[in-house]
């Protein structure tokens, strides 16, 4: 961390500032005075420093972060890239995984259909909601436990392993069966949530946050790693931006940025971005071609009467036909690269 | 709900629609043919229809809602201002409230040396976080249940109603002799937190989550009601934009489009919004001038050594220069409308 | 357009607001009177009809408009795919184009080699800036006339067609002999400029402004042709949103979008969007999967000394590869849509 | 500026780069080598330099700009306020001036009539639209050269000076008696129009683009001041957000900031923010509270049949009530300002 001084400012200061720094947060400081700039350069653990504290400081100018605030999800720390096991089924490091499913559990008919077919046309992993956070309160709230207990009927009968989204610290007994547990969107900062995760030894799904910046979800996944466990796999659902044309505007440059700043696995949710059935295949190869991890994608055997979020899911037969141009592609640059 | 059908549309599929909309929705469903459009509209209680479902549907074009999905909420339900009292303070109604205090609490001296402070220049209410939302694990999180006791202290030593932020389903308990309940930005959607505090009889400060639409706010607070605790103070504490010369943008709009859209009272918090203390001042004055319910302040008695959030408190003197400024508008615009 | 009234309103109002609609617009009317709704139905060219006006009427609760502002660019007028031919270079219907070229003309030698060097690497069409808009005064501002002589020298040489950004309406006989106009994100809503182009027979690229809604784009696109030119390629070029970790967000989602609403072909600039040379070959493969009509990227024979926009442009080795990629991803696609 | 070099780099590339910062930008280089960090200082002016260049060098790792861009807009360099005098109406340093009219010129009669009664009601200037920047080639272009002339007829009858929106270079040949040119928000770019207006000896009043940040605003400014014209006055009218409620997001928090970044005046505009006439009310008793140094507001006699944006005008009597509460709250704070 690199303090700039106001031109002017008395020795004095300068040395208490210093003081000050040494002892709160047990840095080492480097001064160096300039014909126009007075610099300190700060060594150590700036983890816990904020920024904007020493900012509002008078004699300060400008403060410039060098490291990261985030250290076990640093690239940096962990050159390699993470590969996350979920009961069998890999993402990162080059293995690339397709979760499928329908937005909610519905009946057991409904969700081992859902699960037979994904499984025919090349998923890997079986998604479905049993706890639903729903905009309204008059809304379909999903099917709590009794749809916990219909997944793991449908991974028993297909031998896929399932994710499912955990929307309080309460209902995490409820999950000790599932084989990764989701953090929804609206959840990315219930930072009291991410720490009990955090203290499991099983994958989790991370959503980023409608609003939330790249570091304040790498931030998030942090607070997961700080308490032990490092099982995560980010994924990307579209942000909140101006544009109303479509739900939400996929960021698919998070997956080159994310490969950057970070060692965790990033796969793209295409349904739940645009809200719109007709752009899940499109967005899908989109995710294919920037060499995304893996993808999550909602299928239904009757979008038109599903309870929540219908719009926005796949028929089986238009789910085959998506995996069929995803594997082209992915199978289309590997051969490229060889060459 | 008026739907608009696609043109060309035959018969059986138009009557399929109208008997699926009456038996899934127990709605009446009125059919309007025109030379060019077929419309549909739909009497009773669609609160529960996913208009997008509907918009999905291959024969459909548009579907306008024209009720809005609130009720309790609305205002078009309780055309009064609703007055929230908490222990004594009112908001609402041309009550104005305010409220407070440190970002955190600290210790007894600090907690209390600052509620006498502000409560000497004018505020009503003493605000003080205990535990403490922040983005990253390594920051201080707030002392826990230690601050909330000491938040009780200054409430004794004052007679200022206090409020401070719930996290967590878990720590309601904790909270029963907190006068209201603040729910953060962070957490505005946070349904199973919600639900809960919809259980208690007792006042909810509910800030506006950083990317949360007008609606998706007063369908929180719908959360809220709709479990029967009818006290909820909306907060608006800035939004997230593209703009980065201050930390959000503070929508000023809503005050006025909330007091046109529902009952409930509507507070400014200048603080979180801008995030630096020299815009504090000015912003209640927007506040103020546009007619708020109240303000929600950060004081703090050393804001250069506060553990969180510094940059943005003001002194106490600053904070009773704020409030003579703010009291001497609202004077103006009584002045005037009573001439 | 569907105009809802609010209930209770007088039968005389009723009447006269169809009179002045009817009047005023030139259309039908047609009144649709519901247990609790009243509809009114407006039938007739409703593209010059602001529905902000409507909706402000005492009696109006809302105001749907069924048919698109825009009607030129509407697919709905033109279903078929418009292949726009820029000198024997086509976008569209299936036909990807691949422009390439510096930011900005610096030399003869420069532009002649890095025309020769992307023509090698498989560019269709050579771009380079003459005109440049540039945030600050002080910042090089192009070379001019001088550089578009530079850029027909360069055409004259490889036979590629060129493009180049005309910043005003002033500047246009200078680009006489230039294949295709650019209209730049910060002149789309330049509308002196767009209809002067409009009143050309030339091919025009027209980018999407940084905050810029499809509609706004395409109603942008539709002062053009509603002039009489009718080749307009729209080009995504990134937006503005919340997220400052890259420069802009590509919205990749624009393309399914566009091609759904439009017949114009629309083509992906990963340059501007991200604004860092390293992101650019990942997002030209999202383009390439996703089915844009083509690229426009930035080359440069020494980034690292370019007079502007340098970070952003790749050489010429870089530009090879990710063409090798895009040209694999587009032949794996077509296979397994033979299939 | 301050360089902050990787760790590891070799000392002859360190040499050379500041070799080329010396030679290409004439600036004076500091070298200071810390036991973790190897920084450079850069001394000069550093307007020209393009940080992103910089920073995207292999051995650098970071950039922090100390100089603001803007030089003529800065207030370090003009620590009083600039007072802009518009033939006899002052704006900024304590002045307060209220611009009043149509969105656009109609009728003699309507320009003369809406004149006389905002001049009563307290306005001291008149604006008034001839030439409009609409969203649809389709919808009213303006009267033109006609509607100036009318304007100017106005201002004979009336003697309040006018205020017009120029949209091109090749109108500016008519705003010769205009008193005021206003450069629109989807023009705040048109660094073309800005480099031209600059040129003159003209007040300019320059909206803020829908997504402009601060900083590129004030660019704008400098745009104009750098040619010149140091007339500048800034008016803010609503920003472009994920909020659809209102058509655009009041920043008022812009003014404060503006006041401390700059010495120009800043208006707010209510009446384009928020698009809808019953918020112009509120939001210019923000701006009267928050100490912006005007306002400019669109009133017309029947706006139920104005041509343009008639959903947001106010009556005359709205308006008088509105400036009624302007000047309270304006004296208000004056006489708590003197206690």
């Amino acid at each position: 961390m690199i303090i700039t001084l106001k031109s002017g400012c008395s020795k004095e200061a300068v040395q208490e500032l210093i003081h000050d720094l040494e002892t709160t947060y047990n840095l080492d400081v480097f001064l160096s005075e300039g014909a126009e700039y007075t610099l300190l350069g700060l060594v150590g653990d700036t983890a816990s420093v904020d920024s904007r504290i020493i900012e509002s400081l008078d004699i300060v100018e400008k403060v410039t972060r060098i490291q990261e605030p985030y250290k076990k999800a640093n690239r940096k720390m962990h050159p390699e890239d993470s590969i996350i096991d979920v009961s069998g089924v890999k993402f990162g490091g080059g293995h690339f995984g397709i979760i499928a499913g329908p937005c909610s559990v519905e009946s057991r008919e409904q969700v081992i259909s859902i699960a037979k077919d994904v499984k025919a046309a090349g998923a890997d992993m079986l998604r479905g909601g049993a706890f639903k956070p729903r905009t309204s309160p008059y809304s379909f709230q999903g099917m709590g436990a009794e749809g916990l207990e219909l997944l793991l009927e449908a991974k028993k009968e297909t031998g896929m392993p399932i994710v499912s989204e955990v929307m309080d610290v309460s209902q995490l007994p409820l999950f000790e069966d599932v084989d990764m547990l989701q953090i929804g969107a609206r959840n990315m900062q219930n930072f009291t949530l991410l720490k009990e995760v955090g203290k499991l030894r099983k994958p989790v799904l991370l959503k980023r946050g409608l609003a939330a910046t790249y570091q304040e979800w790498l931030m998030a996944a942090e607070y997961i790693m700080s308490e032990g466990n490092e099982q995560v796999i980010l994924c990307e659902r579209g942000i909140r931006t101006f544009e109303t044309g479509v739900r939400n505007t996929l960021d698919i440059t998070a997956v080159p940025v994310m490969h950057e700043l970070t060692h965790l696995p990033i796969i793209i949710d295409p349904s739940h971005a645009a809200g719109m059935s007709r752009m899940v295949h499109p967005l899908s190869l989109a995710a294919a071609g920037i060499g995304a991890d893996g993808l999550i994608i909602e299928v239904h055997n009757d979008p038109k009467k599903a309870l929540c979020d219908g719009p926005q899911a796949l028929h089986p037969e238009e789910f085959a036909a998506l995996t069929k141009d995803v594997f082209a592609i992915r199978q289309a640059l590997e051969t490229a690269h060889k060459k």
